[in-house]
């Protein structure tokens, strides 16, 4: 039998288990050409909220009653595709489910002895090609310039600043704990993180920036991204990631108050990270030998079992996960 | 006797009559190789409300005591500069006062053949220029695109809609009485222009942009900015000129909700004219052309008397001016 997580009813603000139904289906069968895998790891994300409700957005939502969508890492466990043999590991996007088929034309062979397979819905996958796009292409920093970047211990905010270092830049993270800035810092090479739920968080993000803020890079928007813009330099650039702080909003919040950006020349810029996929080849070449390298560093919340993706989702829109979260759908064999 | 308006104290809020002085001052002499000159027409401005502030800006405020600041056209009465002689015409920045004196290096020779002079302080000077390269630089309209433009029949406004339908987009504004709306569409040649403080704003402005909206040019921010954000079409472009609904706010009023950034890859860039003087000699040359073939219309709404000065300005924040907003200094013997 098939387990798949299936959307049960659209939220009103913030989600619950109630949202979803946990179901056995049928095996699907291989199709004649196709490839029919195993879900090993199921990647959970902010942009899963977006697709639960069906206000207007960049993509179409979930049906009710529809399987949820996701980014996997997979294993072959049978293939009539000639670019797939059995015990391949591949990455996909099929979603909250423990088996799924398809041609495969869609697939991504993965090679364990390159880099740990998870690392295709982190670093080397769609959050790592987030923070890759919207930091050198949108944000564009230049060596020894201010960058900073909420969620920094998330999986795009942690990739954003260790590239920003990479590049020259004073990389400085917004993370919502004490532990959370000291890995931040301490593990990931930041030079400075500050814990937006302290009572001193403005003063200690002026004094974490002390020549402004060239970029940020925003994940959450609400008071972080008002604060922020208090410090923007002249011609300071804002890709706009996510709104991570107003998602689970039943009427749109106000946003920021914008004479920054008309005093500081600065621009903002919402990006979605699939306008982009001319910049794959050089995402996973720079990303895939920083890796190697050390450079990179990266930190997986991993959650056992599909049963509980519902409840380690709603961990994301409290700040409670810690790294990359992922769901562990069966074991991993390459490990 | 020079007459001057001087800043005796900083507005709360809203600014009044009584944050000016109007003084007699000693005639300035003409200095060794300069030029002494005669204002004719000084312009008023919504970012002289920044002026009269401490409050951080990208110009320092005007001290208080000191000259109010401000664009100007003058007759050159005496002149030491061989690059001026009695009787020429120049545009200048000598703020709110009846004479004013210097080197001279700063004053741009005027030809009331090309032009009417008065023109150096709107089409043909900073509003039009604001316009041109705020429009065309950070806009970047592509034809058949839907410009939208706040203060539509203001100075800066007016020039972006008939540069918009001169580049072959649809040209939609926004104003703020039945009467500039129908100047707007009429004497202008807009597409459409949608009253703002009308029941029905939201229904009428998503009715005039049936296509959505490319490029708005911001002039205002408050509920106008809001509201043309939902309108916003993938990859929209959003150059922001002005605030000028905060502008007399005592606390910085939030912002609009800005998921539709995120959600339609949209871009919101403040800019500031002054630094894009690179543009000037291609700005002058365009609208010159345009302005002598008669695609490009304007509208001057002139008060008499730099006594008046101060009340005039106040009429910018209400939106009671209607058109480019001068102050006759003293009489235009060019006309």
């Amino acid at each position: 039998m098939n387990k798949q997580v299936l959307l049960k009813s659209r939220p009103v603000g913030r989600p619950s288990a109630d949202n979803f139904d946990l179901v056995e289906t049928a095996m699907p069968d291989c199709p004649d050409g196709g490839v029919l895998r195993r879900t090993i790891y199921l990647s959970l994300d902010p942009y899963m909220r977006g697709r639960m409700s069906d206000a207007p957005s960049y993509a179409p939502p979930v049906e009710i009653g529809g399987v949820m969508v996701g980014h996997t890492v997979s294993q072959v466990i049978e293939s009539d595709n000639d670019a797939f043999a059995e015990g391949d590991f591949v990455a996909g996007y099929d979603g909250w489910q423990a088996f799924a088929a398809s041609g495969g034309g869609e697939l991504r062979k993965l090679d364990p002895a390159e880099a740990p397979i998870s690392t295709a819905l982190g670093v080397l996958g769609m959050p790592g090609m987030t923070a890759y796009v919207g930091l050198l292409d949108i944000g564009r920093p230049r060596p020894g310039e201010t960058v900073v970047v909420s969620a920094a211990s998330g999986a795009v905010g942690a990739v954003v600043g260790q590239i920003a270092r990479i590049h020259g830049c004073r990389s400085v993270g917004v993370a919502g704990s004490r532990v959370k800035c000291g890995y931040v810092v301490e593990e990931l090479g930041f030079d400075a993180c500050v814990n937006y739920n302290a009572d001193d968080f403005r003063a200690s993000l002026a004094a974490a920036c002390p020549s402004g803020v060239d970029v940020y890079f925003d994940n959450v928007g609400g008071p972080v991204l008002a604060a922020v813009l208090k410090l923007l330099n002249q011609n300071a650039r804002v890709p706009l990631c996510g709104l991570i702080a107003d998602y689970n909003a039943t009427t749109p919040p106000a946003g920021p108050n914008l004479r920054p950006l008309l005093v500081k020349r600065a621009m903002i810029k919402g990006f979605i990270v699939f306008d982009h996929q001319d910049r794959a080849g050089a995402f996973l070449q720079d990303c895939g030998q920083w890796l190697r390298e050390g450079q990179l560093k990266y930190r997986e919340d991993i959650v056992e079992g599909l049963q509980n993706a519902p409840a380690a989702l709603l961990k994301l829109f409290d700040g409670q996960n810690f790294g990359k979260l992922l769901v562990r759908v069966s074991p991993d064999p390459s490990r």
